[in-house]
């Protein structure tokens, strides 16, 4: 139900009940790479094109998901979930493999807790038994469509992203075991009026800062409520703008640790990655692998995510548009019972 | 809450309490063209590029229906919307000007229904005291970035759909005058193998019909129930379609009648309009605009709407992929205490 103006309290307590996890080769090179599901060795998945290969990621993820709760296809009512594609293709595609009711949604980079938030959101007031959100991200196929194909080797200043290529989708259920789906705040569009595709961190970092003060005053509570708040993907430069913004607006992020799924799925000082990661599976994978086994393993009893999203369009770009960006929260807490 | 397996029975009847509808030139010379609240002129409306006009549109309907309701957009807790438009940029950009907290989502031209069916869950279930709902289309954007710019003045085949210029809002509410959302059908992805781009109406019939017989197997209900049953942008050759499969599954469609927005917005056989109109704005204008005057007059009592959507990419149609279809259904009836 509504709580304050923009966020949901889920008083019933969906459950996760099981996740599925599937990354490529830079993502299995990372620091997080054994919590991953299924790890690929070549970013083809051999397939004849980057976009069924961002689409099988997808498959194998929801399959995984759906094998881990021990469910059939037939028995989640709603799949929920959109991607970065033109058309969002891949979870359309997808969506057709699974055979399941579909709600397609976008949000960029922040689709996973936009998607999370709605799943969550139906089987807690009732209207799914089960609901499935997902979602991927794959680093050629979104280099092909926003940028250039990789093939051609341009160069991208330091201050680019490198999009994480990977799938990750949850099962809600109303009970069960598994850490439990608390609240969500939705976001509003922010936009300062950055035009660099090419520093989408910053660009985005003003919305996430915006959800969460929103996320607080909705809910009334203080950010030292989480044990951990984390963004989508800001990566290096966002991460120091959030910092920054918090500080300017007297706003006491250091009640908490505040990290940013960018940061923690690639080692940005080792790895070819510029700013650090992006795209709809980096807050997707490192969600639903890392961060609910530090909860299962009680490492962590209370945390928020944070997806960002940038909203431009290679056409909105050309035409001399700056980059509307938005974030969504979710917050998850530790249910108990876990293995 | 759920019915069956993919429905959603409205218990407290979301109250669709004003509408915002906007249209162009040609669908100002359509049959239905007294029930828009704007018709434009010219499709530029003034502005520099399509894309910017289409836009234009949904902020013109959006701004409308917000007049229309006697609500500010900081009453209204949630907008939901999505377009045809890579990354959804119409929706994104128009929901900056709003700034209300903005659920993005993607359906082709089933956008329209499956908007109104997550506005009217999320009022329905108290998680928005008010939730907006809105699409867009516009004829030349759509030509743009799926076939080929307009000025190219390339042929189409009769079978092809003449993408619909307007943008459609509505406002829904716990309580008040207007017409009720009673009940909602989520859809499948339907595929039958159609790789034809110009013949979405035959790619789209499967999946209307397949919405249709779900929602009156999940409900319980025949056709009978409904004084009409309208899809959205099936046109000429799919609507044809559509009832032979009505005819080949046995069902019995002649209980009521049937229609379709892409045979009502246009005069099909006066119109320079191919097969009949289509786009997200298609099912939108007419049931916001047209059909429900139609309850409000007393002609209609109990509706219900398929929104139809082809979601392809042109990516998708280049490497050989066939038309994954879907169509979301939305019921909406009598409510009482029209003017």
């Amino acid at each position: 139900m509504l709580k304050g103006h923009q966020s949901w309290i889920f008083e019933n307590r969906p459950v996760i009940l099981a996740t599925g996890t599937v990354v490529g080769p830079d993502e299995g090179q990372g620091p997080i790479s054994e919590d991953f599901d299924i790890v690929h060795g070549d970013m083809t998945l051999g397939q004849k094109t980057w976009e069924k290969a961002e689409k099988a990621l997808l498959e194998e993820a929801a399959q995984r998901a759906l094998d881990n709760a021990g469910l059939t296809g037939g028995q989640v009512q709603f799949y929920i979930g959109g991607d970065l594609m033109n058309q969002i293709i891949s979870n359309t595609f997808a969506a057709r493999t699974l055979n399941m009711p579909y709600l397609g949604i976008f949000g960029a980079c922040s689709t996973s807790m936009e998607g999370l938030a709605l799943a969550a959101q139906l089987v807690d007031s009732g209207a799914a038994h089960y609901a499935m959100s997902g979602t991927c991200s794959h680093n050629c196929t979104a280099e092909k469509q926003f940028r250039y194909p990789t093939e051609y080797g341009s160069q991208k200043p330091p201050t680019a992203q490198y999009t994480v290529t990977g799938a990750a989708a949850a099962v809600l259920g109303r009970s069960g075991d598994g850490p439990v789906v608390t609240s969500a705040t939705i976001g509003r569009i922010v936009d300062m009026g950055i035009k660099d595709p090419f520093n989408m961190g910053a660009a985005m970092a003003p919305a996430a800062v915006d959800t969460i003060q929103a996320h607080c005053r909705d809910l009334g509570r203080e950010p030292g409520y989480y044990d951990l708040i984390v963004t989508g993907d800001l990566a290096t430069v966002g991460y120091n703008i959030a910092n920054e913004l918090f500080k300017k607006h007297k706003f006491p992020i250091e009640q908490t640790t505040y990290n940013d799924c960018g940061l923690i799925i690639y080692d940005v000082d080792k790895q070819s990655v510029q700013a650090g990661g992006s795209g709809c599976a980096c807050s997707a994978t490192v969600t639903y692998a890392h961060l609910l086994k530090r909860i299962k393993n009680g490492e962590l009893k209370r945390i928020l995510v944070v997806a960002t999203g940038a909203l431009l369009s290679p056409l909105s770009f050309q035409q001399g548009e700056s980059i509307p960006c938005i974030a969504h929260a979710v917050s998850i807490e530790s249910g108990g019972l876990y293995a």
